[in-house]
């Protein structure tokens, strides 16, 4: 088992890295908004995370890397110490990328030293906490860059073709759910967020829910004919949001010339009408689905068709509120601090995206975010 | 039929001129904060509702009262033109009080010489529909006088001996309730809104409900064990409230030379420790449940246990968002504005406060407030 | 001379009431914006004054009306204790307006009867400085009951007729003045501000000034001739100002059907354009005056050239800085804080305006407000 | 003539490299506050202006570098072009710093070409105007990453032993001048700015003007005798700002276990008491002197004292507010964008500091910063 951990460990590490490699050095300290941070700090964030669980806690006469960057890289964990305020990540030029890569092979190396002899199952939970943990911010970490990037006035290229994929339905059929009890949550016995557990049952009316979700063709549609500019669509915090902030598209997509383009990593391109649509929010996607007169899916309605979906390029909104299973816990201590905390104006998502990790997806993965966020790339499925 | 719509018709207008019996005039104005309305603004907001949605729309030859109205007292619905910004309902002077009272003469008045000939039933709906509307206003006008008056200075008494209720628990036992399926939302054929409807089950597990809430004195026992400082009790959000607030207390609450007191709208008095904690948002309610190891019911708890709860003093915070139930339809047109569009960042309460209207309380009516929220009489319930 | 004294007390006081006469009890608390304080306040605050400075230092016996009263009506006097925050005049209902009437007969009456008896020059220095003070609260409440009004989407009226004087030209000739050195400060023995005092030679040289205020007609001209949107003629705080408010004409004017109104106490009324444009701020008279390649006087150039010039119709922005003759001192105590701690960020304005109370104005009085400001009735007049 | 332009243009330009080169890639681009550009935005802002005002005017078939830079690297020049707020400047990772040294040397080869065969009096003027232009942003620099640094919670050290110069005041004696008219201006045949051009006649006072600066030591006298917290020493909108700032003391101050230490570019160093304070607003001096019973020069006493005066090592703040002298005119186009438009809200600095570029200073020299500005090596003076 250890030897599987060690691999696997190499590999999740190794992942973070092969994203950075066509960053310049310029590009891992910049944060343009409080919700992306800068690479670097993913960098070590996610560090910190095997040096403050693992190492300091385990290994003997450990030698902290720098007693700075507990404060400078802890993220929202209250429980180990101050922490730097969220908007002023990306104040700091230094430490610098290279004092941050360093770090990352210090804790590397000693951290695959400790393994070597490892069997506590405890220990292996925490490195594989520590792993998911690192796969959701290589997610973060491209949606990040995207942001910046796509927020800069030159729209830098990141690598051309990049994350090439095919981004269109396969299918455009729809599946239909009888009524009844089903079991939600995660039961099999590998890896899941403590937000997954407490299988339980959920009673579900008739639905029948799209095999497909809405492309650009079809948002265009709905912007060509006044979704923005019409009030009866939107929920009020959606409408006020719309207004205060003038949106009449999905996020990185500009007019230019009479025709739309979108921005992404590898430049500007022309909106591929076929393309399953990507970066609207909570509330554009419950618009649109008022606009179609249908509705968003549960996430319970979700989970119990998603064996028979084609799912997994985008973060698929649903209607429901991030909020505890029955017999939920939270784990003790600081890396409890994980899910539980943000159970109070988030949204669900369902799915994965074609930003998500290799192996970092499961039919009961709840994701979540506040109903204005924009840079995941989030979609839209609709149920009758 | 009618008759007693007439008798109600009365009853409910009067209800509202009682209590602003004790104002001043100054005090119909004044708009000390953006949620909180004016007095004279709910007088006349409530009597727009008959003139625009019943009068306007059913009497030939109606003669509007003044064509600012609809204009200054529309609240929020988009669909019958502009208005002004909620924020500004404070700044207008005029149209004066007495224009305002002479106003709800005029509609009364028009709207009782008009009833005594109506049968149908879309415009009797619509009475009762403005009836309920109005009595939502009632409570609203008594805790919008409440903050006017707490925010002064001089702390103003409304009345003396005002409201007086056994504000304390009757019993202190607890109802178990088995796991099962359960019927959700209102079946009797008299009033609901329509966020109450969509009979629907909903499968539960074992839970067991205090028939009481929470204390003064209990919530004092979290305040003096550092309840506000410990950011483990609190969700994320909560805790970025409580900080960016410095709030340590319910609302109201001052120290006065080493003692707790609270504002009442008889005045200030000191905290009675037996009665039952008012004044206290979601993020508060759901820090002292973790504190006590427990946890707030769900709506759909609360609903089910509810015949068998002594419950009515306050609005008492779920652990429900406020979302649709399955089946969820608005109503057509602007009445249909009332209670879907705000299905996002919204908390459910459930029961009933000493501010609520008589007759304006039932077992599935769902009221709902941002989770900052703390105006309102709002209370702690507590499951196992 | 304290006969006289008793006589203008009794006179400047009545002129407060007067122009309170036409106001509804609703008009008197209601605070739009923060630098507009409601009638209200300025009532009591005005009494205040000579409670504080008066009858509780000089009265033996002296029992004061209320104890809460300093801390609500204290404007900005550090120096006699807490003060509510200027934001939060506009929550108060209460007190009354009825009890702030009660209170300034009370303070008169016992004012009056203490009168009787002073030869204390101090006292009556005093005395004229309150009368003084309540001068500029009458010209203060004027302002701030049209800017209250102007923003009610009704527009009420104030009066009709209201302060009808000729609000044109009296000539169209320019005034040369010769360099050299001028004494600047007042002279006289009789009343002034401390912050007029410190007679002191300033050196200027050849100018032209002229003998006419800017009109409406020719600010047309500036605003058609594309003045907001040219940011040439503009400092750049101003374009900032004009930018991010949107601005494209004086305070008050609309726009309507094609043709230009204004808001005035006696309601909408067309421009007229040979009238004095009024409710400009100094980076409108700036940019106006960079538009016609001329620029503003300096507060020294039209102190020399005042006696021979048409002016008290509006308060004139002058490009000086609002700082400190040599050799000013401000007075000990309280009374002090009047004038000298306002001395940064403000533009002096000389002149007077239709609001300025009678026997309130002189060629060396110096008025001061934030480059922004536009609620004064303030106009432009050019230099070569 | 042409050959000392050219040595000097090299040395201005080399002299903006010396000062990146102990700074590290990261360092070029981040941006903590509004008021502070990134290094990066300097060094390409710089090489704009000699691209944008001489090679594209001048050299034909000049080839611009980048077509974007212009909207890019313009600071607030309206007249050449759209431009980035600034507030975002620090937002942009891309152009890489690589990028924007190969633009200087772009620039720099091909104005060094195009200068062999200058004669034209008006482009020696703009190169002039060019490199005082560089010259005041190496100061800006300086104190920019002084700022970026001093805000790093790790403090980093920019260089040890940096700019070590004598801080400490030479004499402890004052000047004496007596009243009359002084001439004001710049009268040399030498390079000034617009805003130092039109000699006029000044009349002042006797005065008499310290021939030192306000030291550490007894700033801290001034702090530890409450100064930050008596309302009576302070401008009304100083109170304010200290008050919402929570300020105690200079920028960059830090008491650490009970001993004043402040953060400069080598690092954290005990606060030496001899040394002449800085890093104050124009606030804070003129509290320091008001609690001292003295006052701040203006300008025009500043000026005429100037020879017989220690200057140099700091940014004086006067009394006077930065306005135009009599007959200012700015320059037609762009370049008249330069120093007119800043004239209001902002207060004179006379002097020059240890940041000031060589031969970058003269008693004439006007600079000026809003009243609120701590990030200069600014100083006290004091007047009797």
């Amino acid at each position: 088992m250890t030897k599987d951990i060690i691999t696997r460990y190499k590999d999740v590490r190794q992942a973070t890295l092969e994203f950075c490699k066509p960053l310049h050095i310029e590009d891992f300290s910049i944060q343009v908004v409080q919700f992306a941070s800068p690479a670097k700090w993913h960098l070590a964030h996610t560090t910190w995370f095997f040096e403050t669980f693992i190492l300091k806690k385990y290994v003997t006469d450990y030698k902290e890397f720098d007693s700075n960057f507990n404060f400078l890289f802890n993220s929202y964990y209250n429980g180990v110490g101050d922490r730097i305020l969220q908007n002023n990540r990306g104040n700091m030029s230094r430490p610098s990328t290279d004092k941050v890569f360093e770090y990352r092979n210090y804790v590397d190396t000693k951290l695959l030293e400790f393994l070597v002899d490892v069997s506590d199952e405890n220990i292996i939970k925490l490195i594989i906490l520590g792993l998911q943990h690192e796969q959701q911010h290589q997610e973060l970490l491209m949606t990040d860059v995207k942001y910046m990037f796509g927020h800069n006035p030159i729209l830098p290229v990141y690598q051309d073709n990049f994350n090439k994929v095919n981004d269109t339905n396969t299918t455009t059929n729809s599946i239909k759910v009888t009524s009844g009890l089903y079991k939600i949550g995660h039961q099999a016995p590998d890896f899941c967020y403590d937000n997954e557990l407490g299988v339980h049952q959920v009673y579900v009316d008739d639905f029948e829910i799209h095999n497909h979700l809405v492309t650009n063709g079809e948002y265009i549609e709905f912007m060509e004919s006044g979704g923005y500019s019409n009030f009866n669509f939107w929920l009020d915090d959606g409408w006020s949001w719309v207004n205060s902030n003038k949106i009449t598209a999905p996020m990185y997509w500009h007019k230019i010339d009479g025709e739309w383009q979108y921005y992404t990593l590898s430049g500007l391109k022309k909106v591929n009408k076929d393309a399953i649509v990507a970066h609207i929010n909570f509330y554009e996607a419950s618009a649109y689905a008022e606009w179609k007169a249908m509705r968003l899916p549960t996430e319970f309605e979700w989970e119990i068709a998603a064996q028979h979906l084609d799912w997994g390029k985008r973060w698929e909104w649903t209607n429901s509120a991030y909020l505890p299973y029955p017999n939920f816990e939270t784990e003790n201590g600081a890396v409890g601090e994980y899910n539980g905390k943000f159970m109070s104006n988030r949204m669900v998502l369902r799915g994965a995206s074609v930003a998500t990790s290799k192996n970092h997806s499961r039919s009961t993965y709840r994701n979540f975010f506040n109903p204005t966020e924009r840079w995941q790339f989030t979609g839209i499925r609709l149920v009758k």
